[in-house]
């Protein structure tokens, strides 16, 4: 077990050692999608990220438990602090029930997650599916005296929460400064402070998804599925909870909140935070334009770029950033990212092709240096961007032995093609083997195969047109000729 | 809107007219798999049978609402009406949560469904999410005075059912046949009637998954399920439910009763069932040992199979028979079912190769009346087995007219794709176009191109090498020589 990772802990910080509460598991919770409408490419980021840090931590050795919700119920606050119901919205809209936009979306984001080569977690819970465990929690907060119930709607009390524990830990702000950004708005009026924040809301003649309580018909608030959820499958406590930056300040200041106020406790030893993706410089969103689906740039519709990038292109362009750092997508950005990938990709396609030929003592020693420093990058809170710069120079001394610079023994060679599947494939995640990646156009290999053929009965070489159709043959195509010419089939 | 379908109604046992009730529009439930392992090779028979019958009924026009269900909750009665939580016992097995075993059986489950080329419902509801809703319809049934509650468990009241309704209506076996047959069972003595089924069960402190109600602590029982989420999402009635043979004699009738006793009818206008698959002859089962999972017979590593299929050529072997008659599945079946299927494929490929002569009116009719029959074969309960006969026809008029022994023009050359693209592709499903199953060996072909370059330059033909060599940029393939000989690549 490597016992060497470190990483930025939101919570201090500041970079930690990595020390899991009950090796050789791990417990991982990252707060997925909400389901009303296709993910956005910021949020798959995100998704990437946190798949990247789970296979480190699989490649390490750990056994972790992965467990990404998907949030198809409940009023989600927005950045103003009103309660917003985006899953009715978007079923009263497109005419479904609330759970048929949810599984439509799915259907696209689970889409998404296989073309971008990631894992599936261990399980993907609902919060539909656990409205009991939510009111459970609900009920716990209540007893311990941080909850009240005023006309059928659940508040936490954050007042009578910090008597006993620190509000806006993870965020650094306390609830002064809060209070100074705060807007006064409607239908607020129940709390009996600004900073309480709703775990349950009593039902609305809008509400197109309804669930009974001890409270009364109503909806649970937009943070308990995550405390009800992560303790259900990881327990009380576990090691990370990851999520998107944008999650920071409010659902995950409130999730801490709740699982102190019912269980005593805050759920994770380490936070970490994934950044966010801009286009061009700046702030994707639908009001200015600069926005765009994920499948428009592996399609290439989207006006915004020049053509389209595979998925293993765009996913190496994320991984050329840090995930903790800003990125900045655009054509530019992505040409380049391509141009590296195809250089990598060509190279390491290139190891079974190097001649073995006697042990290169100083070779070896490089490829041993390339691969610690490829492991002290990502033990260093996962510096997938340095150990992308290790693998170009690993592909430099591929190719300097293909190309008979350098030599190499069957030794070096399996260390090369060791690094390249343990670090590209495996814990980068880049599919480099996907056979869309490999592209050619068969129709014009053999439009010359059967004119060389041709050529050669013409010149009765029988052996050389003999030997084609053998060849052919024995690669499962088949040539037909008739008065119109030769056509070809496979097999 | 076609209107000449005519499909076999398990409840009326015959072949019937289809009217939906509310035209344009289609409600269709189908029961689906439960997630405690990998969906059996009989199910997928079930689910491709429907699949086809959704296509067929969106071909025609209609627009169908299909909802598929997913049990990840409640107790199964088995065969002897004994109670069993399939999905408790493997988490048990498997040390996980319920939902957890539920979702790594999904996974397999939607793999599954690609990989045959199902398409997707329009929504997969999930027990789990859907308690509240049976705990309202037990409501209802008790309230209508069909239920009764019992030490915390809730059971269906058949007697008092049979005073208002007939039970028994889709087996057509009445109670005193089905008492005769009834074994005693342990655990039973709570029921007024031995024929009362189980609408709540209370929790048992083996059950790994358990939800409040108003009866206290428990788990719904199996048949409620349906009828909670086909009310849901297609209304208190609707068109369509099908499922397999095995669900009609109790899941279904018990359903059939639950509805009645709840909302006063019958759900669905039409029963629809499909039969089931044998292997050798003979019913399989884990005990027999004649039992393989639908992926061992796509990767080959069932001993009970020499080779293996492509999932297309599978797919066309099911849609050989009718989905009402049982279909054995052997290694010679399917077999012959890829001789066939390659038959067909290889035609409908050259469609594109036909030179296009003047327009020939016997074969135009010839095309037509193949087009009619397909149809009259759908339209006969879906009769699949015929339309693959004249889908045949078709290519060998295809097939003649591809080696000039009959002139065809566009026109007719445009019929025979549109035949196959409705036909084949979009109602039987085939996805012959399918990339996995065109399969040949790039290596032997570039080794042999090589070669032939390699003669070429030494008979100094420069003109041949030079062709290949700009044939393969053109194609995308690179070639490069070294003092080991000539590699290729992609590039």
């Amino acid at each position: 077990m490597n016992t060497t990772l470190h990483l930025y802990n939101t919570l201090s910080r500041q970079k930690e050692k990595f020390e899991p509460l009950r090796p050789p598991f791990v417990g991982l919770y990252v707060c997925g999608p909400t389901l009303y409408n296709e993910p956005h490419i910021g949020n798959l980021r995100t998704f990437i990220s946190f798949d990247m840090i789970y296979r480190y931590l699989k490649y390490m050795g750990y056994q972790v438990k992965y467990v990404r919700n998907i949030t198809d119920a409940g009023h989600i606050t927005n950045s103003l602090g009103e309660d917003v119901d985006n899953i009715g919205i978007a079923a009263r809209l497109e005419q479904m029930q609330p759970l048929e936009i949810v599984y439509k979306y799915n259907l696209k984001f689970q889409l998404l997650t296989k073309t971008f080569n990631l894992l599936p977690p261990n399980i993907e819970p609902t919060a539909s599916a656990h409205i009991q465990e939510q009111i459970e929690i609900i009920e716990k907060i209540i007893e311990n005296g941080f909850g009240y119930s005023v006309n059928g709607s659940v508040y936490f009390d954050v007042k009578k929460y910090m008597e006993k524990f620190p509000y806006g830990i993870l965020s650094g702000r306390n609830v002064d400064e809060l209070e100074a950004e705060t807007r006064a708005l409607q239908g607020q009026e129940e709390k009996k402070f600004f900073a309480d924040f709703g775990l349950w809301k009593r039902f609305d003649p809008n509400d197109m998804q309804i669930w009974r309580s001890p409270w009364g018909k109503g909806n649970p608030g937009w943070h308990i599925e995550c405390t009800a959820m992560s303790t259900k499958y990881l327990g009380k406590t576990f090691d990370i909870h990851g999520g998107g930056m944008d999650l920071k300040a409010v659902h995950h200041e409130n999730e801490i909140a709740q699982n102190c106020g019912a269980l005593g406790i805050n759920p994770a030893k380490y936070w970490l935070h994934s950044n966010m993706l801009n286009l061009n410089g700046k702030k994707m969103s639908k009001s200015l334009g600069n926005f765009f689906m994920p499948f428009e740039l592996i399609d290439g519709t989207s006006p915004l770029f020049s053509k389209p990038y595979e998925p293993s292109v765009i996913r190496f362009f994320m991984m050329m950033g840090h995930y903790r750092s800003e990125l900045d997508i655009s054509d530019e950005a992505l040409q380049s990212a391509e141009k590296g990938y195809l250089r990598l990709v060509q190279s390491f396609r290139n190891i079974s092709k190097i001649t073995p030929k006697t042990p290169n003592e100083t070779l070896w020693n490089q490829l041993l240096q390339i691969e610690a420093d490829c492991k002290k990058a990502m033990d260093d809170d996962f510096n997938t961007s340095v150990c992308i710069a290790q693998l170009f120079e690993l592909a430099g001394l591929i190719n300097k032995s293909l190309h008979h610079e350098i030599e190499a023994s069957d030794r070096e060679i399996e260390k090369m093609q060791q690094i390249v599947t343990d670090y590209f494939e495996t814990v980068l995640g880049i599919d480099y083997q996907d056979k869309n990646t490999i592209r050619f156009d068969l129709d014009s290999i053999m439009q010359m195969i059967i004119d060389i053929r041709k050529r050669a009965r013409e010149n009765k070489d029988y052996q050389t047109s003999d030997q084609i159709r053998d060849a052919l043959t024995k690669a499962g195509i088949e040539l037909k000729d008739s008065k119109e010419g030769t056509s070809y089939e496979i097999i």
